[in-house]
Formats: C-alpha cells, structure tokens, sequence
C-alpha cells in the first residue's frame, strides 16, 4: 500500500498492557511514531479530542485520524501497512480463528484477572482455578507450534504477550512460548522493566491511599 | 472468490438477537444455509464439539470449520462472500471505525441493558439514563446518514440491528434508522416476530419458576 510511517502519533501510557501490543506491532513493522505519554490522572486535550467517546488510551493518529480500542488498532496497523510482518493469515477462515482468541483473551483474561486479584477466600480460589482453566484452554490452542502464529508472531500472539503470568507448572508450553517471545527484539524493547511497573504499583497505591 | 454457498449450516437460536446479524448478513449476501434451531437447555452434541471453548451459540459451519461469535461470524461471512452486498468499506480507515462502532456497542448496551433490566430504584435509574446516553451517542455517529454502513446497511447496522428500543423521543434519527431497516427484506424477515419473542418470554419465565 502507499501509505508512508509518517504522521503516525500512539497516546499511550508505559505500564499499560495494552499499549505493549501496539508498540511491539508498530516495532514488527518498523514504523516511526511518536509516542506521546499520557497522564491518566490529567488526560491531554488531545486525547479526550481523540477517543471522545470513551475518552482513554490507546489511540493511534494516521495522518489526523483517530483509531481507538487496542485490537482494532492492531488490526488497522495491520491493514495499512500489510507487506512488512503481516500480523493475520490471509485466509478467511484462519483470520477468523485468530480473532476468535484475541477475542477470547481480551473477554476472559481481564475479568477474571480482576476478581483474582480483587476477591478473597473462596471467590478468590474460584478465580485462581477459573483463570488456570483459561491458560490451560490457551496452551491447548497453541500446542506444537511456535508462536499462536506459526512460525512468526501474530495477532493472537500479541494480544497475549501483555499477560504477565507465572503458570509454569500448569502450562509449561506457553510458558516456553513466552520466553521465545522475550527473545524477539521488537517484543522484549516494547515491554516496560518489571522493576518500573513494581515501582510504578506502588506509587499507584501512594496516590490512592492504600500504602 | 470462489468459495461456494453449499456446506452452510448456522447452529442458531430463533430469539437470539446476536442470531439476527448472521441471519440477515447471511439473507443480504443471497447465501443459502441451513439453520440449525439449538435448544439451549439441552445443547446438542454438533454445537458442544463445534465450539467446544464456550459451548454456546451462535456458530457457522463452513465446509465442516466452525465459526464462532457473533461479530467474528459477521466478518468471516464478508470475507469469503464479498463480492455481493459488502459490509465493510474496503478503506482501512473507515473499517477501523466500523469495527469500533461495531465493538462499542457489543461492551455497551448488553451491559448496561442488564443493569435496566435487573436493576432496582437508584441504580436501575442511573441505568437508564446511562443506556440513554449509550443511544445518543449512537444517534451522533449514524448524523444524517441512511445507514450507519452509508447508503447501504454495513457491519454496524448489523450490530445494531438485534437492540430493540423504544427511545422516540431522545433519539428520533435512530428510530427513522431503525424503521428504514425494517423496509429491507432481508431485514425484516430475518427477525423473530415481537409476539413470539413475548410468548418465549413468558415461557421462560415459566420454565424458570418466575411466573
């Protein structure tokens, strides 16, 4: 396609997990952007000028267009600039797969992470055992292969990668899948250091009152 | 391409109003198929094998791949059959936003719907005006518009097309959107008549020991 890398502006915000997901794409690309972080606390004009419906990040600006919700992003980046890394399969029924299990991350992860993290006594235990389910489900999705892509990373692939998880006893395959993903420069470079997120959820709990 | 219409089977549920976008995607694009009418109650073996992840419906079988979700389904219908009565514009800017819109209202107005229905005194009212402003929003995309889709009904008009509402007074446009819709064949035959819909209900709440 003739569309240039020029003009291209994520508003993101370094701990987020689903910005890692953009910037590893638009690294897989080798797209130039700006990348302009944000302040949730004191979100920019542009943003809420940007994403005036949900008013968050992420969004990626093409050339003064605005593109919001981090799988669509993927998926516009994908289309706009196809040759280089495509992120999909080019068969429809195998696009579908890859979308049924960005899908299904993006729906079961995230909920059932929070009630992990949120619950206690036995809701607490009905989560930890619920969210192994979904790692397991996902281990058998990916089996032998390499990446949930194939041989290279795809769009299923980065949808995951924002999942930090220790799971290694459960789910030694995806745990292995994950290491290969830290191999990749473009992945292990659009990842914020565990030591910066660690520090980060505590300033966060400062701020909110609960350290 | 040059996929044929043979060998489609849609595992379906008649009140379904995720059912509705498949049922008239499927009408639109002139594919023949083959519905399936799932009883929810006692799932049959076809529909726990085909989508054995979250074992629900809707799923399409396509020359023996199954499909799942209702969103996904939609696209996957566009792809392998294109050529007739496309649903998304072929720009990657505009599909981002089809694709958004789309997405907005599957998170939104299941969500907030329940909270209506559910919901009692402060809260079913704070719901209210919350799916209000749900609709509202929408009435500002679809503007002056025929279709979300432009002239022709597209990927949002499908998505939307499954909420029913009675929202006259705040949201005129949407209501004249909503009876355009209606006038297509295509449209109006693929939905369940609101008495049988009524009499379900009523079933339902039978079986379920509310009524």
């Amino acid at each position: 396609m003739g569309e240039g890398t020029k003009n291209v502006v994520l508003l993101d915000f370094w701990p987020s997990s689903f910005g890692m997901r953009q910037r590893i794409a638009l690294a897989l690309k080798g797209i130039e952007y700006e990348a302009r972080e944000e302040n949730l606390f004191d979100k920019s004009t542009l943003l809420l000028e940007m994403n005036s419906v949900h008013k968050k990040i992420l969004v990626l600006i093409h050339n003064g267009n605005s593109i919001c919700e981090s799988l669509i992003i993927l998926e516009y980046i994908d289309q706009v600039w196809h040759d280089k890394y495509p992120l999909f399969p080019s068969h429809p029924y195998e696009r579908s797969q890859a979308g049924f299990w960005a899908d299904y991350i993006d729906k079961k992860i995230y909920s059932t992470g929070r009630k992990v993290w949120s619950g206690k006594g036995e809701d607490q235990e009905k989560a930890k055992k619920e969210f192994i389910e979904i790692f397991k489900t996902l281990e058998g999705e990916l089996g032998d292969k390499t990446y949930f892509g194939g041989d290279n990373l795809g769009f299923v692939d980065l949808a995951l990668t924002c999942a930090n998880f220790s799971i290694e006893a459960e789910c030694p395959k995806l745990v292995a899948w994950a290491k290969r993903c830290m191999q990749i420069e473009s992945v292990s470079n659009s990842l914020p250091h565990p030591h910066n997120i660690y520090a980060y959820v505590l300033e966060l709990k400062h701020k909110l009152g609960l350290a």
